[in-house]
């Protein structure tokens, strides 16, 4: 089926309208219009090609929110007129053991992405969520709660469960003292997130200027981490770090925060670091760890969560036409804290 | 107390015979009369201030066995005539968290290391086992069968619990697999407790010759990291990793090697690590920790469970005298696998 998008022809190109072919609805399918897509970072990166991997025509979007418009005739999850969501994924084995875990996203036979990877039906790339529709197998669809306002639920699909991931993975709770080193998408969720799970929080940065807005956000305490004095009061004392700086930094000063059998993990930069002291990981047996999305149970978990509890992610709506406007505006960090797309406009 | 030892005098200088100032025993103490001492990297290091903090005159040796042959008032879980043994550390407070969870390594006041750290009684430098005596509180001071040769036990104190620790922490077993990256000191008693412990164990060399021995040790396989073909057959399949590699090294091709939520500790390198790539650790929510020695409740556990399988270190005896040729042939890689003063030839 042609479905009308916005789409990038080479990587110093801008966004623009574009007609993309979808796979017609398989059995298992459903089919979404969809209503809000979030940009991602990532989103930039790949549209620029700047990992070096893209494929165009290029379809960004990976944090959708839709209703679901007509289903396949195996569908037993979803009904017309839903309001689902989609995230970073479309398919994966869903019989690995890494599946079979709810871990789909580290597939033993690949993930399939939501853009820029191998549609498994008509072998094509898979286009994102910067269109009008999009067909996707049942499993990797979302339920979306009536309750939230869905332009501020559509980052909870990739900046959410990126930083609800390893909070739930490594247990933290109440008595936790956990540090979110970055106020960007990913950090200001995983204030929110952490604080709704009892944990003491506290916002590392590097901009003071930043401080207030963390407040807001139900932070205990700003550390700002270019002050030598605020980080040795805080030394050897966090349970956890979620790290969300998106470029190579040094992990270094971090690693020093962290207390006896605490953890760092690394959701943001997917690139080479810069050189870490192994003596900082040897004292307080300290670890690093790295942790991409989340799997589909956890997903759906993160969503009724925050149904709960009312959490939603901080946005700013846009027009498509505004698309090229919004990603240098993320590149420059001007952005409170996520753009999100009203999908009415294109 | 006076007491013979040998010391160097700088950080160029050789060993050579030296009396040095002991306390006197205190009610709590016990007098050991050391009959072997293993030679650690660490000595080195240390002997020749190549990490920057060593002060002279200087008494290496944290491998320690010995025969108790006094005991002050207050002493109970000693007594005179018991084989004994001393590792890396001789106090800690014993009253903060850390100690309270068997973790006196990580002491929240600082441990005091064997040489080198400073001595609570007289307050001078702790002065390390190349020495006919040593005085230690009784804490310190860890049971040895007599069912074991005891100059193979001697590189247990260091070289072996640096490696049971990190094992027993992440509960390696029966069903795990696991890499062991160096055969030296440390990587071969890995390989030696890896095996003892149930798991399936694979040697991974730069050195394609060491494969021999590693077979002799136990593993069921061994991996050349620098055949590009033998670590893509391998690739994502590690539970564990236990590196032991002592100087700094590129971590990127043994992180690819774990497996979804495998770790890989560090026990050797403290000091900058090559650039780690984001991306790796993403990737199956990998991890990297650090480990330092282990507590003197698991150091025991470890001494026991070596009596119980007769689990020794491999181990080359040499004169007092011999020490700096010894030296130069530990720097040289020249040693299956650890060097052993006999002190009675001091």
């Amino acid at each position: 089926m042609q479905v009308h998008a916005y789409a990038t022809e080479g990587a110093t190109e801008a966004l623009k309208p574009f007609e993309i072919t979808r796979r017609d609805l398989q059995p298992n399918d459903v089919l979404i219009d969809i209503t809000h897509c979030g940009v991602c970072h990532s989103d930039i990166h790949a549209a620029r090609n700047e990992w070096g991997r893209s494929k165009y025509p290029f379809v960004p979007g990976h944090e959708i929110i839709g209703r679901v418009s007509e289903t396949g005739p195996d569908v037993t999850q979803h009904k017309v007129g839903d309001l689902v969501g989609v995230g970073c994924m479309v398919d994966a084995c869903l019989a690995c053991p890494a599946c079979h875990d709810g871990d789909e996203q580290y597939c033993e036979k690949g993930m399939v992405g939501t853009y820029g990877g191998i549609e498994p039906v008509i072998g094509g790339p898979t286009f994102g969520g910067y269109s009008r529709q999009i067909v996707v197998r049942q499993e990797f669809v979302l339920k979306v709660s009536e309750k939230l306002p869905p332009e501020k639920v559509a980052p909870l699909l990739c900046a959410g469960i990126t930083s609800w991931s390893p909070l739930k993975h490594w247990n933290i709770g109440k008595g936790d003292k956990v540090g979110v080193i970055g106020l960007g998408g990913l950090g200001h969720m995983g204030i929110k997130f952490a604080v709704a799970l009892g944990a003491e929080v506290v916002m590392i940065t590097t901009s003071p200027e930043k401080g207030e807005d963390a407040r807001r956000l139900g932070v205990s305490d700003v550390l700002v981490s270019k002050d030598r004095a605020q980080m040795k009061a805080h030394l050897g004392s966090f349970d956890f770090l979620l790290n969300t700086v998106p470029v190579k930094h040094d992990l270094n000063p971090y690693l020093g925060l962290l207390a006896r059998n605490g953890t760092m993990v690394i959701v943001g930069a997917i690139e080479p670091l810069e050189e870490m002291h192994g003596g900082l990981l040897l004292a307080n047996r300290r670890r690093i760890a790295g942790s991409g999305i989340g799997g589909l149970e956890e997903t759906q978990d993160m969503l009724d969560f925050c149904a709960e509890h009312d959490i939603t992610c901080d946005v700013e709506v846009i027009a498509m036409k505004d698309i090229n406007e919004a990603y240098d505006r993320v590149v420059a960090s001007d952005v409170k804290y996520r753009f999100v797309i009203d999908m009415a406009t294109l």
